[in-house]
């Protein structure tokens, strides 16, 4: 990663970089599917009007043209996904016929932006989705669940401690209701910004963009600096609603909502799931909990695990189909791991036995020994000439590989580990390597190394 | 996949489909891995100077542009790789320094062009490549250890009897040029229409194009049409070149070889590797060993595996990197395999168990029995709600989930085996289901069923 990108925004990994990516992608993966949720994967091109729809980001997509198309060939403008929710959105309704709901499902896939790169942010990045959606209803339990999965899914990677911090829009929406502003997502666009820019000045634009009062900006920033790793929460927001007379029910059920979620958090996962009553969500789409998470010691690489409860995403005519779900990323967490040496992999290849030649009509012999082993999961690699078991060895070691194996007469075979110099008597059909040696280890660095 | 796609040449799989197509992929893997072979993965847009260096396709060629890209930004003229060869030699070529050579890798990605949809041939498809390059230099014996891969990779499958047609691009020019035919490639572009045209059309086109004499059309017609599964070809081919007073060393190496290839494989792969005098392969870039490869009885299908030696693809400089490698169409064959049934997934989720709830609030105790199942690499799933059991266990039955888990009194849990009703006690920390049900099995059909 020390290397720059050949084209910017587009970075590509080295061998032992790509094992690190593809460790966390299995991991996600096991995850995912321990939990019940199926692999879809959907096309990288949709139709820009799709695209559009959701009033997005227009012009970080890239579009999709036949470099030498026919005039009037009649094809349909195209562009590169730029998430996951928004295909998937059109994939439960194009095969809401063919699947059970709640579908539950995962796709890790590229996606792509054509913003300007920097740490975090590439052109071209791989994301991890998990969501359930329902047909007409989705218990909210499925929020929860939601949750559960993500503490799961980035506890099992090799990262340092990271904090989900959750809202609810309704909680938010139904606050600014009571204090008597109505543009909710105006409200929410501007505290979005309170990171940023700062209390002061969000004051400013609520003020002077939505005609809020003093107080009115000042509750609506009280609200947004709340927030508890445990159930305390709730009596400072039920203090602040008093105290300003909020009385509105779609209020009460996202303080509901969003206890629930904790306290479920707190049982399974103590310290790592935060209420935090300032995130929002730049996106329209989201109706209840709102995720976002942080690597700590990490913050400024911006959220790793961000979504929520989506009530209105998918319909077909008057079919709606509700969902929660979440997006890992991958690449962002993977450039981070690698850029700081978070973790590593314990070799380039997956090789486990290099077999050595005595003399270049072993080749066959040494196939022979080879299709034992992969046979019984060791992955082995055949040498092509007999050079010098020195140079042999020198070969095995630059490549990473941890054994090399040597032919022997009438099964005479040994086998030497390369690291430790021992070289003892094997047989292809029993000889087995620890189990930490039969892949690729990817193990978390400690912070001090 | 008797769907449309709701975008032509875009197919997009069902939940069960995608449980066979994540087969395939992890079966080559696998087979990928054990025998040495490393991931990578390349960006999926190249430069399109890059793309077209080659004088290739351009007309299926998916240019990609940002949609508001400001006017002189100076972004580079990008497009979708085609495949994954061109951005492979590109990757080697930038990291070279980096890499530790023979480098072997593989690359399981999507490519793009924008043909003309029809079956196995989709406009968004994901290829299944693996390569030995070297530096320098590329002993010849990688090409028989890349045959030996193809035969493993593809035996791993839960797909029909498969053909690997074999041939030497030496061979074929050695013996043109030893014919008098100079320009080879040109011979070769016609040799290649001869399963479509007939073997008239194409003596035809040797004279009319390449003033090819009747004698040497007809030579060139009678190499194309040895074939043999043993090494009998080699007496065919030396009378073919006796009688025509061919005399030429490239003709000899290319003999060699190819003779090398089958030797090997007649041992390893008895019937499965053929040599095949008509292979031409399209592409310039091949200079040696040129690979297809057929399911039999699908012969139409096309070639499912491709490829062959390059010994001057990627260069740096006066530095060159030859390689040999293959190609396997994983969408392709995926598709081939839905749409006629030949092999078949034992179920569409992952899950294995479906905890029932009794009341709702036992769903935190529901949770503290999915994470122990979990954490035994049990897939398992819990309700959302206390609906009848009949409701329940009908619910996880249309999901296709076998076991249903009801929650007893200080740990008298009962499991249920829906397909069969057998109803047991089960405690979350032993219970055991079969090897077979942990993972959604994928399986070849018998071609009666």
């Amino acid at each position: 990663m020390a290397r720059n990108a050949s084209l910017s925004g587009f970075p590509e990994l080295l061998p032992q970089e790509r094992i690190v990516e593809q460790h966390v992608i299995d991991s996600l993966r096991t995850t995912f599917e321990l939990h019940g949720f199926g692999s879809i994967e959907t096309r990288a091109v949709e139709t820009i009007e799709q695209l559009l729809r959701k009033g997005e980001i227009d012009k970080e997509v890239y579009a999709v043209s036949r470099l030498q198309a026919e005039e009037g060939a009649g094809d349909a403008s195209l562009a590169l996904h730029f998430d996951l929710t928004v295909p998937f959105s059109r994939y439960v309704v194009e095969n809401a016929g063919y699947l059970t709901f709640p579908f539950k499902r995962y796709q890790i896939q590229k996606a792509w932006r054509g913003e300007r790169p920097q740490e975090g942010r590439a052109r071209e990045f791989t994301q991890a989705d998990f969501d359930v959606v329902g047909d007409g209803a989705l218990p909210f339990l499925h929020d929860v669940e939601i949750v559960l999965l993500a503490v799961d899914a980035l506890s099992a990677l090799p990262i340092p401690e990271f904090k989900i911090r959750v809202n609810n829009r309704k909680l938010a929406e139904g606050f600014y209701r009571g204090l008597g502003l109505e543009d909710t997502a105006g409200v929410l666009r501007n505290i979005d910004k309170l990171e940023k820019i700062g209390a002061e000045a969000v004051a400013r634009l609520l003020r002077e963009e939505l005609a809020a009062s003093e107080l009115q900006a000042q509750a609506a920033l009280e609200l947004a600096q709340i927030r508890s790793a445990d159930l305390s929460f709730v009596d400072q927001v039920s203090a602040l609603a008093e105290r300003h007379n909020v009385q509105n029910e779609l209020f009460d059920e996202g303080l509901a909502e969003l206890s629930s979620v904790l306290r479920a958090a707190i049982t399974r996962a103590p310290g790592t799931v935060i209420a935090d009553l300032s995130i929002a969500r730049g996106l329209d789409y989201y109706t209840g909990t709102v995720i976002e998470t942080v690597l700590v010691g990490h913050e400024a690489l911006g959220s790793i695990c961000s979504g929520g409860r989506y009530d209105a995403l998918a319909r077909k005519g008057n079919r709606v189909f509700p969902g929660v779900g979440l997006s890992i990323g991958v690449s962002r967490l993977v450039a981070r791991m690698l850029s700081q040496n978070l973790a590593t992999a314990s070799r380039a290849v997956p090789t486990v036995v290099y077999v050595a030649l005595n003399a270049d009509q072993d080749w066959a012999a040494a196939q022979d020994v080879a299709a034992v082993l992969r046979s019984r999961g060791i992955a082995t690699e055949v040498a092509v000439s007999a050079e010098k078991f020195g140079k042999q060895i020198k070969f095995a070691d630059r490549r990473g590989i941890p054994f090399v194996w040597f032919l022997g007469e009438d099964g005479n075979s040994q086998v030497k580990d390369i690291r430790s110099g021992e070289q003892l008597a094997a047989d292809p059909h029993s000889w087995q390597p620890a189990e930490a040696e039969l892949r690729a280890q990817v193990t978390r660095n400690s912070p001090a190394s």
